[in-house]
């Protein structure tokens, strides 16, 4: 088998390897896609070496076969089709009050432990989500962020007809707003990258950029004067934190996607004024990845438009080389199978 | 009967005036007592002069009694004591989303129309609250703020056996802190004024000073290291802004209460990390006021302590420099009866 180690640095390294045997619990996968994440790309740039500790196997958004099932593993055969939900929990703590998938001590497969830019990877049968026999494996890398807009729609507990914004158009973005119109919910998307937005309308979402037009006039515009019932905010920028306040109605909800690396100023006199909500949304549960499953069968994702590149893991360096060039684009893919 | 106008640049003007009847669906009351809030502190200040364009009598935390019944009014008669919830519902908004005492139309009653700070008081019957005969009147003007900590209390979600932090010692603070006690919920109250740390004391409350100890450590060792269930922010400093968020559990409450004028730097990323939620929360409800006479009614809210001073309508002036000279008083009464 093959596997690529970040080696720090802005560096990828190949090297050839033993396949690893499954323990007890534990499945052995033939990796075939796995998609790139702003996270991985944050690896990239070295700035989550700590944390890493290169070298390191990185990789999270992975799609695979089953090749060898461990002892007591249970509902999975060679040859089944799989998306990786890739956490380890970790030993309780009382902090996490039973909250296992945010827990004190879950390490991310793929950043704490060995990941899946590799031909063949071992995990726990836990984290494993069946795909139909049908389904297409590159969509199945995509099946992690789209469990991701799952959790974040669940987390603002969105229903059907309400108002949302979404801050910010790329991967994650574009996906909440799909999983809002599987919910029956209409989603306004803000984004400032033209080839995004043009898009996004091509998919036939209502589109704001606040570099060219004002976005609270927009935002009330698109709700009849009533302000969104449910903000996302996943761009990470200042002006976000900014603006999520000046959108929303009363005990209306903000849901926070977006990584911000330093504290950021926000408004508290409007969620203090207008009752705002505001909820921390993180990774996801097993439900998400059902749900996310359920809506890729469908076929109403156009994946095919959302996956910008596909290199095989041989040209990993090249790939991550070519996302610094050009991230605006949207999902890249890494093809992990040797054949 | 007399009435205190405020007239800007922190001054008071006692005038004679005519009462004034109750049109249909209104009640009269002589007014018995009003507390002194930390709003009518901003208003002298002058701060609000553009919101409140004097002259205005302000004042809403008030207790009295019915004097005079207006048309289609049932439920309330002459003689009656009430509490008064100082809301003027307006037109609904859309964006209100029918939560009409935060309402976009709603006026309050002592800032926006005229208040308590006069010995005959007109008001909508629907913001009446009856209190209990044997009520001491003195005490039914802390029902109002009282009613705020229930509200807080409710806004928070608070079950019984949880650790909560209140961050700021003052009347507000203090009383959340005998709400969650009413819950059944242990309260650990930060606060860096030590006569405030040592009435909290007095009263059986667990007291943090964040100028002199660590607070991070102490809310750990409160809570067995599992952190704070609740974090009441009441306080309005950046401080507190930036401690909120470290010191709350997984998947967490913030309760936002304070009014920060500006806004503040807030860890967004916590938010995310473990996916904290924040709770905007303002004035109250009608159940709220309920909460808090019932409350009040056991008489285990030490009322007597926590009224700092009282002085009748024609001091109000010199109460409020007093007020100014001493702020980490408690609560201050106006004693609008003329008799």
């Amino acid at each position: 088998m093959k596997a690529a180690y970040y080696t720090g640095n802005r560096s990828f390294e190949l090297r050839e390897g033993n396949a690893l045997a499954p323990a007890k619990g534990e499945v052995r996968l033939e990796v075939a896609f796995c998609g790139v994440c702003g996270t991985d790309m944050h690896v990239f740039h070295g700035s989550m070496d700590k944390r890493v500790a290169p070298p390191k196997i990185i990789g999270h958004e992975a799609s695979g076969v089953v090749a060898e099932v461990g002892e007591g593993v249970t509902g999975f055969k060679v040859g089944d089709k799989v998306a990786v939900r890739p956490l380890n929990f970790g030993a309780p703590h009382p902090f996490d009050r039973g909250v296992e998938y945010v827990g004190k001590n879950m390490k991310f497969i793929g950043l704490d432990v060995q990941g899946a830019f590799q031909s063949s990877w071992t995990v726990p049968a836990y984290a494993l989500h069946r795909l139909p026999d049908n389904f297409d494996l590159k969509y199945g890398a995509m099946i992690e962020p789209l469990a991701v807009g799952c959790h974040d729609v669940s987390i603002g507990s969105v229903k059907a007809g309400e108002h949302c914004v979404v801050l910010g158009g790329g991967p994650i973005g574009i996906l909440i707003a799909f999983v809002l119109k599987e919910r029956g919910a209409r989603a306004l998307v803000s984004e400032i990258n033209d080839d995004r937005l043009k898009m996004l309308e091509s998919f036939g979402f209502e589109t704001v950029n606040p570099a060219r037009e004002n976005i609270i006039e927009k935002v009330s515009s698109f709700t009849g004067e009533a302000m969104a019932d449910v903000v996302f905010e996943v761009s990470g920028s200042a002006a976000a934190a900014g603006i999520m306040t000046e959108i929303v109605c009363v005990q209306g909800r903000i849901v926070m996607v977006a990584v911000h690396g330093e504290p950021k100023k926000v408004n508290l006199h409007r969620f203090f004024w207008s009752e705002i909500r505001m909820f921390g949304a993180r990774l996801y549960e097993a439900a998400d990845f059902d749900e996310a499953i359920k809506i890729a069968a469908t076929g109403r994702i156009p994946f095919e438009q959302l996956i910008t590149r596909i290199q095989p893991l041989e040209k990993i360096q090249e790939l991550f080389e070519e996302i610094d060039r050009h991230p605006a684009g949207m999902k890249s893919l890494v093809d992990c199978r040797t054949l």
